[in-house]
């Protein structure tokens, strides 16, 4: 049994890693902590979790989470690299599920996050957190950067194409539409159902922190260099992305379902559905799937993927949890065999 | 294993079943059959169940379902009866979700569903499936008639009171509000996105086909008469009931949370929150719980009953299940011990 | 024209008047305020405004609303007792959106609303803008208490039941649907979209503040005492209340369906709906009607009313400008000849 | 007061006629036509007009529409072709909200509509009243082909670029995301509540029949030859489309927010909104305004412009009237001075 710490247990991705957590046939989690929450029951919060769980909130501090094996952060982005070098020296692993690892140049982190960093020398060797491009390193990692969900999507379904030079990788376009529960549990004027509900709107347009996240990840695949128009865009739902991704082909003649198909023909979490779909991100809601369609519109030379995840479970507690398997020697799927709820 | 086949697999209650069905340790479903959609994979309806499930609807016959251990029924009122006695006649045991044997007097029965009921001779033998009052009963049933969703929530708030006659139950007032899955998968106008969402209205307030099934339950435990006013509206959201339960009570220096709690004491699928509290259909969504707050506003002599359940699980498939499994003498939370999905 | 102020003019009831009075023939909005956006225009925070009004919110003080004819308070509970007394004595006409001036006993209105009352002097003599109530008062009436949302469809469903002496006047209950724009534009984690879409939850059941002022305006229409069970719930949707009532009915052979028309025969925004219906909230969005329908189930002595109205409109600002058109000598139905967005 | 006709008035686009031409001060509906609801009244169908239209649906013929001096074709595709000739021959003007004068090329539009043409001799005489491209020919039209929802948005967004050839014009991207009634009131699965929300997907990515009539509006403006990539979603709201328009710019030190100003300066209902914004889809519900926003992220040469339009008001019925109005000789925004429902 995995002693597995969670680090800011009241978000939607806190609660999250409980839902998939709580049944885990290897894990038992000994400590949650929020700092606003101390001493309050986790079902007052969550009354979903009643019957299935009786922890409690501690505050957040080195020696409560000192006897974990895992500690995740679930914490807003600056947490855990306030807090991860003093559990790292102690042999403690961590999944971190912002962002304070995912950029390994600290001065990209700095013009993107507009603060300093406080544990830089382990930028480096954090692993970035995407089974289906790191798996070997995440397996000996004891820092693992969780990727951001809009990255995960947008790099499942660029990577096939990157990775084999199919297309000028100076155009590629990322449309993506995510449901609200992605901008966190967090009282904002933005968030709420009379503001959020019945609408759609594209934001950050000018620059989205996910986009230096996604470049670095395409880059390291690509030969040659990579730029992209990231457009995320905010829909009336509470889970679930879809990137409808554009690309120029270099030979439209290419079969493409193929080159998906065989990328990702040993992978567990992505799933290449048949020419011609048209995936929702329902059919992955609280699952851990990527599921992906491949399209080239009237024969041109455009290819348009379409990749959906929920952004909590794949694009969050979820892929967290495939990197914990992985990093504990478990089957990659313990725990994460969920099949969507449709309707 | 428990070999089960599925007739009218392509609906709501047929989808969750399938989502229950499939990782349920002791089941094979061997068939699932739709007239409509003979040949076509279950997939290619609902692709949450990619990878996770490879049959194909085939043509409801008795032959199919001979090999079979268990049939479930999630199919249109009126479809079960006209199977129910070939099946039963070979030994198969029946859990029909729809309400072809939910009423034991067949009078009844004609006048609220308007057709002749083809099986009349089973009506009285069938169990009516709600465990929390019938558990011995359908441990040795052959066929389980499973209850509506508005009557499950309906009878487990009201039980208590009825049982040990603490209201008046001539005045008993149901107003219950539904999400619109369970006007099933159905292309109706009154089901659209655009008629449905962003509007609440009560419908059949004349009189709705689960009034006298309530009726029927609650008039079993209860020693007077039982009137009732129900009302159901429809609530623009996919899953869940909200039954708002009003009684007048007899003595009302009666301690109804310790009535409560000591009933539903040793049931692993009723769960009685703390005095005060206010459920939210979302803390069972997807889960078989149904969960009770009692209230006595003003300390007055009306009781007030918050009820919630997740009409597609509590109300309809996963009680099935939690019938099956005490049907063939399995742990009754077997296959159920699913958290809610929030958010 | 009418020279309009409002005060507090960035919340929903804010917007909403805006929307409803910058059109209106007869007025001149002259200010708006809010104490948080001083300098900023109102078309930045509501863009569904631009090109149409190019005010900008100012400090709310006595000096900036001493030009106006009326001042609309849309501020929260407690804002406009603080002002009332030096704008009334100045000759300003005042409609408070908010609670201040609704309950008339300062004693129970302490008892609520838990703050001392700053202008108690006054809570005798504003005027209740209910007009199919107190028509005549208004007309004269200096201040004029804008109705609660529920209490306006409450009592409008249940007036002529009390004021014929129908029915039981206590044994009332009202179970009233509400959309989440009840609780104002406000960052609460409960009112976020992901709190409380695809959800509905009962609230307040101990005790709602919309209670007393309920109580009071039936009582002034009642013989006999008046008691109810006031049960709100919160449904997934923007706009609309449902108030679904149930009463005993003294004599149950009476013609209800010819009572509730002929009590409304002359009202320009309550629509009796013929026998057999059941009205939705989305008929009325945007509009300031209050549409009924009244049941007899089964024939009994229960009688069932469906109220409902758009809470923004003749639950709010709709019903505040009608009071206006009442109290200026203006055609009653002047720039609310709106008919209800649809879907 | 121009007499008016209906034809097809049960669908979405026909009630929201008739919600802004009832109190159209030029216009007097004389007939409205439905197969299907022939003797039914108006209100019965649409609650939100009691009160405020006291018509009954007709058989839809020459004769009953032969006294009027306009028809609105709000019926599906292929229904006005088979009525245009005898009207337009009695003089009648005609707006088809449908397709089938919108391509010039009947070849065209056999290919993408697979029905022979009835009416192919009015083809090239019809005006596509799109009024910001077509305002005088439309003044002196006797046929106006009414734009599609899709067809509007993309082409008020890309018009600029493409007339004063800015871009690339075989590069360009149409990412559109729609709200449900799109689809319009049709029984259908796909459009059901518990199918469509909550989830996000593409459809039609390997052809919209939207998109030839896109081409051809940008290719008159255009002179090089247009080519583009049209990628429409489903989005779980009810109204309004976002269009995420792509194009690479030929010289990108140009100043595009000058270019939009200009272009639109005398439009009233087309709004360039200030550099960095984001419009939402909600600031124009129920509104006939299209909205715009120009960005260039990081500087680069791919221009990004955010359309939004109500895909009901602009999209449809809004425009229409637009078109009605320049027609008939009247104020272009007569009867369509509307605020948008917000929230």
């Amino acid at each position: 049994m995995i002693k597995v710490g969670i680090v800011g247990g009241t978000g939607y991705t806190g609660v999250e890693l409980l839902r998939l957590l709580v049944p885990h046939p290897e894990v038992n989690i000994t400590v949650i902590t929020s700092r606003s929450e101390v001493g309050v029951s986790v079902t007052s919060l969550f009354p979903n979790l009643r019957g299935k769980c009786d922890l409690r909130f501690t505050e957040p501090s080195i020696e409560t989470l000192a006897g974990c094996d895992l500690v995740f952060f679930a914490a807003p982005n600056g947490t855990a690299m306030g807090m991860a070098r003093a559990l790292l020296e102690k042999g403690i692993r961590i999944i971190d599920l912002a962002a304070d690892f995912r950029l390994t140049d600290v001065e990209v982190w700095h013009r993107w996050y507009g603060i300093p960093h406080l544990c830089p020398e382990w930028l480096t060797s954090a692993v970035y957190g995407l089974p289906e491009v790191n798996r070997a390193a995440i397996a000996n990692a004891q820092l693992v950067a969780n990727p951001g969900c809009y990255p995960t999507a947008v790099q499942l379904g660029f990577l096939p194409l990157l990775e084999q030079g199919l297309v000028d990788p100076e155009r590629l376009i990322a449309d993506a539409k995510s449901g609200v529960s992605g901008a966190g549990r967090k009282a904002e004027l933005g968030s709420l159902l009379c503001e959020a509900t019945e609408s759609t709107k594209a934001y950050a347009v000018p620059g989205h922190r996910h986009l230096p996240e996604i470049l670095q990840g395409l880059q390291r695949v690509s030969k040659a260099p990579v730029r992209m128009t990231f457009v995320p865009h905010l829909t009336p739902m509470v889970r679930g992305i879809h990137a409808t991704l554009y690309a120029v082909l270099r030979d439209p003649s290419i079969d493409l379902q193929a080159v998906y198909e065989t990328r990702y023909a040993g992978e567990a979490f992505v799933d290449v559905m048949p020419p011609g779909s048209h995936p929702e991100t329902r059919s992955v809601r609280g699952a851990n799937t990527c599921r992906l369609a491949i399209h080239r519109p009237q024969g041109g030379d455009t290819v348009v993927v379409l990749a959906v995840i929920d952004n909590l479970v794949k694009g969050a507690a979820g892929q967290a949890i495939q990197n914990m398997n992985i990093m504990f020697g478990l089957p990659e799927t313990l725990g994460l065999e969920i099949i969507a709820l449709l309707p």
